[in-house]
Parts: structure tokens; C-alpha cells; sequence
């Protein structure tokens, strides 16, 4: 069968650089095209080096970029929806990983991102990117536009609880704690080691975007409020989102066993994370570097009517990357895991 | 002026090594004895390197413990409650370091440490250990009870917020990330570098003993609730800790400021921290490592009631050993911020 | 095809779980069983997380170790050599990661290891464990004895001069960076967070036995010295060994570069990296996390003859577990790659 | 007695910063100015955020400067050679801590910097900085030049050794592992944390300029080489120099300790650390944050002639701002050790 193939624009960032990665390993998916005007003309491995040897690719201009089955979109927020006319005839399917077809509601979007959308007549036409809320959409869409980061550690921690109708719509508590990729390759004092190394910064302690997807995939057309917080640490890749969630009627452990059960029983990248002894008790964001996991725990508050809800996911993978080749595979009919298996390391 | 003559019951934990650092160049103190039975006749050099080159003292097994004019006791939790009577013996002041004596009621002891307080008697004479609470009652008294690391930072964050009666009772979150050094230098698996290196660990995410004492000390005669986790990171010291509360009435920013500066204004280790730019616009434990103060910052969500508290401290100082220096020098009358002055390095 | 049936003896440790984590994924092989005494019973993912839900295998003891195609023994060293016997009724093919089977002669196991060799009969019976050196030899054998992760990082760095006899016998200083995983899981004060983190500790100045095996593999029957030292840094995997060797004659960067390409120039897992621009112009480990790569540099000293010759590996994998599934791809005749070809990780 | 008036030219970088933290505690003396064009009319601790609350100082502008006692010199290097004359006319006295003073011999600088000195006339006006070497010339002269931190914790390592020729004049190799702040703090991608992070890049196999200064101060008139590597690690403060030198004659430990404590034995700011059990048996980093020690240790290789120098320091402090308050004090007739008394932390 001919291989699908596929090119990335913007490949020269942290998630691109993901991409290729998982692409290079795809055996349904030749790499077509990898453009960067930068590093245009250089061999891959010059920005990716973890992929020398690997692959002879070289990075092209996005002037020469050619038609192909699917295009990948690793563009700085704001220009998907400037050109995306133009990306949409080169190729039948388009994966975007800003964020700007993240969400349907202009509204919502000028509420958290200070400016009216510019492009609101395609906002509807992009399935958002989490496969485990929308993998049926997927299969028959060929726009998605994937889920930031934070969003979907948060979103799957807490989709079963909103799905169900079990927690207080206003009273969620998030607080994510993530590593210094998250801000991509593009350096700063703020980003400069001696300054990042060991923080625990407060960046934005209100007014975080991904709020906005958190409420447009939990709300469930009901008002609702995520109070999030987010918090930088010493760590490269990795999110760790601690909910609290408020639960309407009292719920014994087994109770919300069951409400994940069901939602996530089957689910190939998602894993119930609870165990009563051990280091590893609950979600720890660095065993999942690499890997498409989303694990998930929980521990009922004995003193109140508290739920913590535990989920961490590699905000490269889960988070972008991988999260993009898990809806790749479901709208080219692949096997979902395809090129997904690494299982993570331990030690690391 | 005759120094005062302290000893150190315990001293070769992390938090006696913080105590020796700090006595060791006070210039109203003398140290007697620092016992510790497994170090017995050693050098303080050889358990705490840093001191090298700086005293002679060798460690005393709490057998030969002579009477001295004030005993720091640092033994592990439960310890102190069993031979408080014998220490009183030996010393006119006292100044324990566990939890012992830190709450007043035998009943909040009980639900929060499951098992019942076996010296209920004592409960109501220590003070509780942080100074910008109990300052006149700490010059007055013989015994003060340090305060829990995590507990010092979420009350400090907290304190004038709930004196001045601002927030709803039951809705507070907080959500403190914490360094290694919390857990002592007793080694286990848990603490081995490979698998504690790089954690985002979700060691307690309900049930923390430590809410036992925000309930005692903010509640104010009310019913509160503090819905508290804390999470392990890759960080010897330092507590962050990020209080979401929501306001009873709105409030602007410099309301805000004007209740924590009519509380805090004149304190010598309080630092309001809230800056339009730069890396460290909010508290960041780093950057207090090995110093005594607490910073305290804030964000106003304008999308909802809520308040984040951003309040960060050392552990070992502010948490454990500088607090308890603090409360020293107000028990003898010493200038309050005598051997407290190192400012904190940057970078680090 | 009938796979090939292999267990672990000794499955409980770091390189046990990698060994797991590679096999689990090798088409060709199915693990029978996996020995601890401790965790007898239980499913392996409460040892290995990073495995949850990609297994059902359970820790059996080695007393009931029944017989399959290959064996690899994990063991504490010290421990193969006892028992070595019993292993060989049980497989045809043994790999042997601990030490005990390196060196072929017993005097120099002697003098390093500083104790008499107990089972001298066997020590020409295993091949030592680097297929760049043994390959042939290997895929005769029955028996490989993996080589010292430390050893490795160093004799493939070398290995092209000193065959070449291009270096100064008794000049070569060799200095390692090493992770804490190197110590195994077996926690101590030594490996407590507070004490490993952020450090630089010259923990073998000199002495250390892997010098052995340099020796060994490296002096091409002449008189030779590796003046070696280990120090470990704040890294959880990794070596980086910085060989300074003492050139005879002369060379130009090409004469090296072409030196080392006609010895590993179709090497799967050997990648020479020298740039001339970027962060990663010479190797370094981080990038090999996980996978079975050994990467080497080199940079002539234009103020003297000297070479600094710069190798890194990832000590588990190319230093343990990935080695020993190279040895066991090539003693059964594999695509000598299978299983190995995770690519590392950036940025990580 | 009336203080002396000492201003910091370029006070913005991490130098400035430390001798800030150190000046504004010292009883001796007064800042008068401190100069920063791009934060000109700021508060300092908007650049060293752990000024914050202990002083009213803003930055001023280079054109201000108005004459004082004391002039530090933080200005990149090159910068000082152009102005000097300016900066003698303002200061009778100068500590420049670039590296523009540190060679007395032109051919030397040209050999190592790549280009000719363009001052000259000057170079034998300063004195090295390394008071522990030139402490009576310090105490006459009116110039010091800071001597590299690099440089700084090889030389005091291995000057009793060469000042006593003992050791062969062309074996010497020297590995030194650095953090990150020895970079400044000018942001680069080379920086930027996800890169730096984790890293064992070898930034400086051959080459380092700071070797200029090594052989200027051990050569002892004879012709020497230092063979010298540097490599960067995930830490941002400290210097372990491995110094792997090779003995003339055979000595024994006693030997090698007699030769240190004749040399250091009265020095305030040396340890001789070699212990024989426990975490710190020889000299670490971490442990001399923000401290002006430098710790010594040795340990003879029992295989051959080798001698392996462990010294550490903190390269802010005993590498630059430390250094250069110690010569301060020296030039000034104060006590040697005022404002550097901070121990350091432990745990850390």
C-alpha cells in the first residue's frame, strides 16, 4: 500500500522535532517535506540531533513547499489562521498544533486571548484534538486542530467527572506544575539556566489561556469556572495537573474506580495510576517522557468533599506531538498506536 | 553581658545543622552540647560539612546533657511529648522543633495525627512558633513550639486575609510544592536519587498533619476548611505555597496591598513580592535558601473571586531553624534578626 | 518461527527493568520468567512503573527457574560465579551483566578487585561483552559477560587509537561523569536526595576496577596505563568519559577522523559527532537516555600532542541492558538492531 | 573612622550582584555608586532580586560616575584595557575583575586570546589576584586584577605541588566541571534551559584561556604545559577542578599533607579535605555556595606515579566577587576575612 505522506511546517521547534521522531518510526508515513526558513538547506539532525543517523532529511523553505496527503502545522499562535487557505490546498488533511483552531466560540476566544479571532468561519470546521473525547469525529474530519498542553492533562483528568455530572461547576481548583519545554526553543533571560534552573515560578497564576479549552470541553453546556494556576519548575518536559474537584453527592473510592472504568476502560494511552504503596503511588510526569500516556490517580479527601485528581502527560507527546500522531492514525484508518509505543523510562 | 547557654537536643539532623550554622556566629549565645548517640564523640564537622573549620564542638550523647539556660530540642515527632518533663529539668527555656506541642486542642491533635495525644496537660504552654503572630506572647514565655515548614508558608500567605475576615471559610485550596530536605536525612527508596530526581510527586495529597495547624491558626473562632495537598519536586529546600482563596466581597489590588501591609509593614522578614516584570515577579523559594524570610505575593483571577497567595519560605530556616532562632532572640530580648541576616544568593 | 525463550535472573534492579522494557518489544523473543525474591508474586510494574499495562508478568523465585534458550543474570557481583553451574543446566546461552566473568586472566582480577577470583576455569569461556570488539567471536559463543558501563564509554572511545598504536602507553587520563543509576537501586545516605542532588563528587579518584578491563581490552599485548578517574554528577543515566591521550606522531583532524571511521564506520550503535557549531557539538549523554548508542568526539590540542578523545553512553542501555540485547541479537543470529532502535529523546 | 567609598562598575551581571551582597554587609565600607546603562535609575533589586529590602541603591549611569576610594571593575572583558586611564583618574585604587590584567606578558595574552594585548604598558602594574599567592604584594599595591575562577581553583590546587617541584612539568591534565553562571548572564540558545539542562558538554577540550594564567603562576620559570579540559554541567554555581598530576619522586600521604599544610596551613579561606568515610570525603562544590573557600584533597594513585588533586570553589565567590573583597580587605589593611564569613549550606 502506498505510504501516506506527509510534510511539517515549522519542523524546527521542540514539537516538530517530536514529530519527526515519531514519523521517521511510522512505517505507513513517508516525511515529505520539513520546512524551516532558518535552518533551510541544513540537514535535520543540525537542530534535532537526537536524530543523527537517523534520516538524510534537510529542512526546506516554506516557499518550495510542495502538495501532500497531510500537513502538519508547528507555526508560532496566530499564523495557522492567517495562510491556513493556502495549507489547505496543498494538502486534504491539515493537523494544527497552535492554538489557533482550538477553540469554536469566538467569544470564548477573545475572552482569553485579548483579541478577536480573524479567521472565525473555519472555527467549526476543526475537531479538537483530543482523541479520547473525539476519536469518532476524527475519523471522519480532515482538520484537527490539537489540544494545548496543559488543557489536555487537565481535560482528561477531569472528563469523566464533568461527563457524569458528579463535581460543583464552580468551585475546580487547578494547579499544573510544568517543565521549561513548554515555552519551546525560542530563549530569553527568562528561560536562561542560571535564571530557570530550580524555580518554582508562578508564571501565570490567573488568566492561563488553556482555560479556555478546559471549559469548552468540560462545560458540557453548563456555566462552569476553572480556578487554574500554573506553575514552572525545574524540569524539561512534563505536566503534572493536581484538580480539586468538589463532588455533588458523597462518592466511596470504588464509585469513581468505576466512573474512569468506564469512560477509560479502553482506552490505549490512558492509565489509572492508584497503588497504596511504592514511589510511584500516583501520575509522575517523568515516566512519561516520550511516551503518549495521560496516567491519571485520585485520592478522596477523608475531611471533606474534596476529589484530587492526579494526571500528568509529556506535554511534547500527549501533549502535541504525539497527541497529533494518535489523530493522524485515526484519520488515515491506521492501527491508533502506530509509532507510539515507547513505554517511557526508569530510571530517568 | 554572660552569653546564653543553648544546647541542642538531636543535633544531627538537617534542622540542628541549620541550628549550629546559625548559633555558631550569634554573638549573645554560646553553644554547650549538641547530642546525638549515633555521632557520639565526633566532630559537627563530620555530619555537617559545611561547618569544617569552624568549631571544635563534638557531638554528646544525651546522657551527659548538663543544664543550660535554653534546650532546642530536634527529635523526630513524638519524642519531645514523652521526656518534656526531663528537659524542663535541665533548662529554664525550651524551644521543641517537632510537632508535639505545636496545637493546642487534644482533639485536632487526634483527627489529624490518628492517634491521641499522650501529654495533653502541656498543650496550652508552648507558643506556637511563628513570631508575626505571637510575637508579645513569645517575649513573655519559656517554651515555644516551632511551627510545620508547610504550615509557616500557607499561614504567613494567609494570616491577614483571614484576621481580616475576607474570604469564604470552606473554599480555600493550597497547594505547596516542597523540596527533599523536608523528610530529614533518614534515606529510603523514596529519597534514593534515581528515584527522586526529577519527581513531581503526589505524596500527599489529602491528609497532610500540617493542615492541623493552618485550621488552628487562621480559623479565628469560625469553622474553616483548608483543602490542602503538597507535592514533592526536584529541590533539596524551599517551600512554594499556592493558596487559592476567594474574596466574600470584590477587592482591587491595592486593597489587597493595604491588608498586607497594615500586618506585615514593619516585619524584618516579610517581603511583599509582586512585580510587573522581570524573572521574579513572584516569591521563589531559590532564592531564600538559607535565609529567614517568607515572600508573599498575589493575583487577583479577573475572570472569577478568586485570590492567589503565592507564598514561598527555606524549609530549614523560615520552616525549622531560623523561625526558631527568631523566636530565641524575642524570648531573651535580643534584636529580633540577630544570626538571620544572610540575604540569599542569586543566581542559584 | 519459535521464539527464542529467555529470563531474567535478578530482575528486580535498574538493569533488569531495561532488560524488560527492551524485550518486552522484541519480536523474536518471549521472556519465560523474571526472578526476585523480594517481590516474588508480584506483577512487575510495581517495580518497573514506567511497564504498567504492557505486561502481566510476575516476579518468580529462582527457585523455580526452569530451563529456557538464554539466561541473564543480573546479579550482585560476586554472585554469578557461585552458582554459575546451576545456570548453565538451565540455557544453552548465559549473558552475565555482573563483573564476574570480565576479565580472562585472574591476576589482573586480582590485583583490581582486590580478592582471588573463585571460578578461574570459566574466565575464557565468556567473550567480553562489546560487540564493536567481539562480534565475531560472539556470534560463536554461549557465554558474554557484559561489559562495565564505565569501561565501555572508555574502551569504545580509545579503542581505534590503541589499535592503531597511535598513543604514548603510559600518558592516557581518563575522567568519567556518571549518574546515580550506575550505584544500582540500592539506597543509602550516599544516594539520599538532599546529598546527591547538585553534586560533583569524586567518588573513585583512582582504583576503580573497570580499569581492569581497559587494560584488557585495550593494550593489544603491550604495556599500558589508563590513569583513571570517576566522578558523579547530578544525572540520574549517563556517562561521559573525557579520554586525554598522548599522541606518537602527529595528526591532522582528518588522519583521526579517518582513523575512526575505518573502525566503525558501519557501526549501528557508534555515531562519531564533532560540529562545528551548536550546543551539541560534541557528545553527550543526555541525548542517549534510553537508547544503545555510544557516541564519540574528539578535538586535537593545538598546544601540545594531545588528543581529548569524548565518548558518552547511556550507562543502562549501551553500558548494560542495550549492550546485552546486542550480544544476544548476534549469539542468535537477529538483525543485530531489533529492539534497540529507539532514537533519544530532545530536549530532555 | 570614616568608611571607604567603593563603586562597581557594570553592576549588573551575576559579579556585580555577589559584590553587592557582600559590600552592603561589610562595616568598612560604603557603596557609592553602582553603574548599569541599561538599568540605569532602577532599584538594584530589580536585577539581584535578593537585595530585595536591603537597600535603596539605584543603578546609575557610567557617565556619573563620580570619583571614590575603590573601584570594581565587572565590565566584559576587553572593556577595562580601553578606559583604565579614565578609571585612575576617579579611584586610587582598582580591582578589575576582567580578564584584560591578568598576564604580565603580552606574548602570553596573544597566545591564548588570539589577538595582542592593546594596553601593554599596564600589564605589570596589577597584581594577580589570588591572595593566597600574592598576599603581600596585595597589601602594597593599588591595583589587582581577579584572577579567572577556572584558573583560581587549579592554581590553589596544585601551587604547593609545583612551588615545591615535585611534579613532571609536562603531564599535567586538569578536568574541570563548571555550572552555568560562569557564563554570565547573557541569554543564548546555548543556555536556554531545555538545552542546558541535564548537560555534559564538553564546552572547552582544548583551548581555554584560562590556562594563560595557570602556567604564568606555576611555572616557576620553567617551561610547563597544562593540559586543560572544561566541561559544563547541570549546576549553576561551582568549580571541581580534577587535577591529575604525576610525582617525580614516590611520596606518601603524610608527604603530600605536610606539603598543603605548609603551604595553607594559616590560610583563612583553605581546607584540606580528605576524610576517610561519609558523603564528603573530598572537596564539593555544592557545598561552598556563596562561601569564598576553596577545599583541597588528594588522593595518590596506588598503581602508578599519579597525585589526583580535588579543589573546589564557588566561581561568583572565591572565583571572582570573593576574591576580589578578600583583596580589598588586603589592600586596605582590614581584617582579611570581613564580609566573607558565610559558611555555606548543608544540606544544599
Amino acid at each position: 500500500m502506498a505510504k501516506v505522506s506527509v510534510s511539517i511546517v515549522g519542523a524546527s521547534g521542540y514539537t516538530g522535532g517530536e514529530l519527526l521522531r515519531l514519523l521517521l518510526f511510522h512505517p505507513q508515513v513517508e516525511i515529505k517535506q520539513v520546512t524551516s526558513e532558518r535552518f533551510f538547506g541544513k540537514p535535520i539532525h543540525k537542530v534535532h540531533p537526537n536524530l543523527r543517523k537517523l534520516s538524510n532529511l534537510k529542512f526546506s523553505s516554506l516557499s518550495d513547499l510542495e502538495s501532500c496527503d497531510l500537513l502538519f502545522l508547528c507555526l508560532p499562535h496566530g499564523e495557522s489562521m492567517k495562510k491556513i487557505d493556502d495549507y489547505k490546498k496543498l494538502a486534504k488533511k491539515i493537523i494544527d498544533l497552535s492554538a489557533d483552531f482550538r477553540l469554536h466560540s469566538p467569544e470564548l476566544y477573545e475572552k482569553w486571548y485579548k483579541k478577536p479571532h480573524t479567521n472565525k468561519a473555519l472555527l467549526n470546521d476543526f475537531i479538537y484534538g483530543i482523541p479520547e473525547l473525539h476519536r469518532e469525529d476524527m475519523k471522519k474530519t480532515d482538520y484537527v486542530s490539537s489540544a494545548g498542553c496543559n488543557a489536555t492533562a487537565t481535560i482528561l483528568g477531569l472528563y469523566p467527572l464533568y461527563k457524569n455530572n458528579l463535581v460543583e461547576l464552580d468551585r475546580t481548583v487547578v494547579e499544573v506544575k510544568v517543565g521549561s519545554s513548554e515555552g519551546g526553543n525560542k530563549f530569553s533571560l527568562a528561560s536562561h539556566h542560571p535564571e530557570r534552573s530550580g524555580c518554582v515560578r508562578s508564571f501565570s497564576p490567573t488568566g492561563h489561556r488553556h482555560v479556555a479549552e478546559m471549559i469548552q470541553e468540560l462545560s458540557m453546556g453548563k456555566d462552569i469556572n476553572i480556578h487554574f494556576s500554573a506553575t514552572s519548575i525545574d524540569m524539561v518536559r512534563g505536566v503534572l495537573a493536581t484538580s480539586h474537584v468538589f463532588l455533588k453527592e458523597p462518592m466511596e473510592e470504588k464509585d469513581i474506580w468505576k466512573v474512569y472504568r468506564d469512560v477509560y476502560g479502553n482506552e490505549p494511552f490512558i492509565r489509572i495510576v492508584k497503588e497504596r504503596e511504592g514511589n510511584y503511588r500516583y501520575p509522575e510526569p517523568k515516566l512519561l517522557s516520550g511516551t503518549n500516556f495521560c496516567d491519571i490517580g485520585f485520592e478522596i479527601d477523608p475531611h471533606s468533599n474534596r476529589l484530587v485528581v492526579i494526571s500528568a502527560i509529556d506535554n511534547l507527546m500527549k501533549g502535541a506531538a504525539g497527541q497529533a500522531v494518535q489523530a493522524m492514525n485515526l484519520m488515515h484508518g491506521f492501527e491508533e498506536t502506530t509509532a507510539l509505543q515507547f513505554p517511557g523510562l526508569n530510571p530517568v
